[in-house]
């Protein structure tokens, strides 16, 4: 039977500020990228999300960033990757401390923003990152993109690695994907959520370029600051059971 | 044969800012209390403490703050425990991980500045913060001044108390400290090591009012950051020795 | 004829997160109080409001605070009246150039919430906000509650005071308000807007004891943040208009 | 009689963070460019440098930077023009507000590290920066690389440039520098200072491949967060002066 996880970016929110629908998407996924006070997120936003995760049963990992609250993780900087490494320990024990006090582990991690996109492309900075996830737990699954410097260096250093598509952005023919403004829009949920299945049962999309790819799918992407997050979960998730495939954490679809 | 632990203020350099002299003061201590991000220490500067330390021999303890790198933590911020709490649990969390990384494991915690001293005063900011340090480790040792709320609290809730006194501040008959600008400075290195030597060996120790009064000294605060620290260090050190008290870590000290 | 300024706190959005109505409460209200990137705003949000205030005849002030992002600004600091005057020329300033770049002119300031609070308490910390803004502008309107340290530091110092009144806070007897959590909520739109009609026409308003006593309502402030401020606004700005109130900003009412 | 400006970055500590030694500095250079509380400086650091400017006959200058304390402004931020010319605008005016307050005008601005950087190569970066000062005062002067995108733009949009050289980097033959970790250092203090009396005497410097180009002295940046930053401008001030060149304020120079 086929399976799949369903990851979703969490705990976003800052002091009085609040930015995704948290609680309605725990209902339909099963790993939560907890933003861990750099682009977003506090202690307290940070405590409730792992409490949130643990009632719904969801799997959490840690969501780590730049230092840019302001630009909301989403800007390059150039920064070594011993600075990226130490950045990634820090993020990841604050949030590791919150799992512990709640008797969770945590599942996975997976850069935000600008690290992201970095480390898909850099060895040096995916290293840096995989490095810092392997000290503090080897069996943290981390999350990359089909084809990416993540990936290549993760397998190399035997941490476990989630191949990750998008929901609600296109893929290119490398297996990058395009930012929101300058890739054409996928236009409705429906089409989304059938270009999900796609991914996950032939594992084949069509690329921004209108060509049709290879890709694997173990983890899919639906981004919670959206306005239609909640509809787009859902959708998916619906679309996702009607064929059969199980949705399952990263963990138990890797056998971690 | 008598026994004390020396700790003092460390990793509270910040990005280009240096502050303290860290390397010389390792010589002396025995308890490093490393600053968290919150009000002093970035990432790559709790590492390098937190690998200067276990270099060193000197057990580590975590020195969590408010949120105010402008004004280094020293200001009284009206926060709830709740959010006290979360603040401790998410620096305790951000410096296990670099202790994990090296090995080693954290000793103690001592709140830092305002919040130290709200703590000693608070039973309800205590608890919180004792909360968030027996969930991470219940053999986490705590710092606090004699007859605080800390000291009372930790108690009841079987927490390892480690009792301090200071080195460069002068103290009152409750067991607090008077701070810096509004109490009489003590006038030598010389003065301030024999004032130490006295507290350990007699119990007793000369309040900011003339009184000789009771006091225990389990562990001796040595502040790093000002302009003669290492010579104060070095003279309560030798002091300590040339009256046949050995130094040694809190947790040695108490047995944890 | 009677006339009062209607004022609502601004431009507190910050990077990806939104907050308060901005455009919407535009339409109601004579004064918008920005915040000026410490306690909330960032740079591109200041402009943006300044630029709205302008396009919809609003005038401006500013809305300075602790430096305290996390807590919103709602959070006692134990500052100095030196530092605290140094935060608000600080970012009176930013805000002015801002201001200068659109051709408009600084009308007020308010200080933010635990500023404000604490301003109004005393008297060392008003004079700082106070020597902060005369020297920028001594015909910038300070808004003060009736019968607080800055209405009277103000009107000793020669500067502008506008009296300020709540239309969604419990007025005490001695003229300060009460904190939403701690004072009984107002139940209605309706009636909180016949409490301000009768606070500006019969210069009256029944305080949290139930006692009836004089206040004198110069501007009236609308929370921006609250999910009903529109509504609120709406209501106060009809009521008023229905009993013949001009609604007019604190520079004509008060003829700076 | 031939005539320069001496320039050094000014008001980089931070709460009690200390960097440079500002007061001494004072007394060899013209103009002061005054961090803004973006990589450096807070509002009490500011008001103390512009006082101190002031006392010493000095000119004041912004010296804007990205949002990142924790990188001392050095790393290159993926940040739009838009957020730039925001950025640019709220740093001078809080420096504009000091400055106001003191009686002084601001005579520059230099755009800091990797803003700096950024600047120099990037017409709409440039562009953007160029718009943030002249719309606050079409006088004030611009520092500049030889052959940089903000000489250029500058020169378009009539705003003065003072054309900028390094004592203490090598400077490459396109007009940029080398920044000191890559490039070779200059060895001695003299050698440095008689460097620079040739690029304001002879219009001539050897680059980092040994060309002799020639470069346009209107101000010499001396950086004052090196060690030996008050030996270097001492030696730079009196080398210039043994030469009959003037030291003057880039106002006095460009005829501003």
């Amino acid at each position: 039977m086929l399976k799949v996880d369903l990851n979703c970016d969490m705990g976003e929110s800052f002091g009085l500020y609040k930015l995704g629908n948290d609680e309605e998407m725990m209902q339909y996924i099963t790993s939560a990228s907890i933003a861990c006070g750099y682009h977003a997120g506090d202690p307290h936003v940070m405590r409730k999300t792992v409490e949130m995760a643990k009632q719904s049963g969801v799997e959490i990992g840690a969501h780590p960033s730049f230092p840019d609250l302001m630009g909301f993780g989403r800007r390059y900087m150039s920064s070594t990757p011993s600075e990226i490494k130490d950045y990634v320990v820090y993020q990841l024990g604050a949030l590791r401390e919150f799992a512990s006090a709640n008797g969770v582990r945590i599942q996975h991690c997976k850069p935000h923003g600008a690290l992201y996109m970095m480390a898909m492309e850099d060895e040096k900075i995916a290293r840096a990152i995989l490095e810092a996830i392997a000290q503090g737990d080897e069996k943290t699954i981390i999350f990359a993109l089909n084809h990416s410097a993540v990936a290549d260096v993760g397998r190399q250093m035997g941490i476990p690695v989630a191949r990750e598509v998008y929901s609600d952005r296109q893929h290119t023919k490398t297996g990058s994907i395009i930012l929101t403004r300058t890739g054409q829009q996928i236009e409705s949920y429906e089409e989304m959520a059938q270009r999900v299945v796609r991914m996950v049962s032939e594992g084949k999309v069509i690329t921004d370029t209108g060509e049709d790819v290879d890709i694997t799918a173990e983890t899919v992407c639906i981004h919670g600051d959206g306005p239609g997050a909640v509809q787009l979960a859902k959708a998916v998730s619906e679309a996702l059971t009607a064929e059969g495939i199980e949705i399952v954490s990263a963990k138990h679809l890797l056998g971690v």
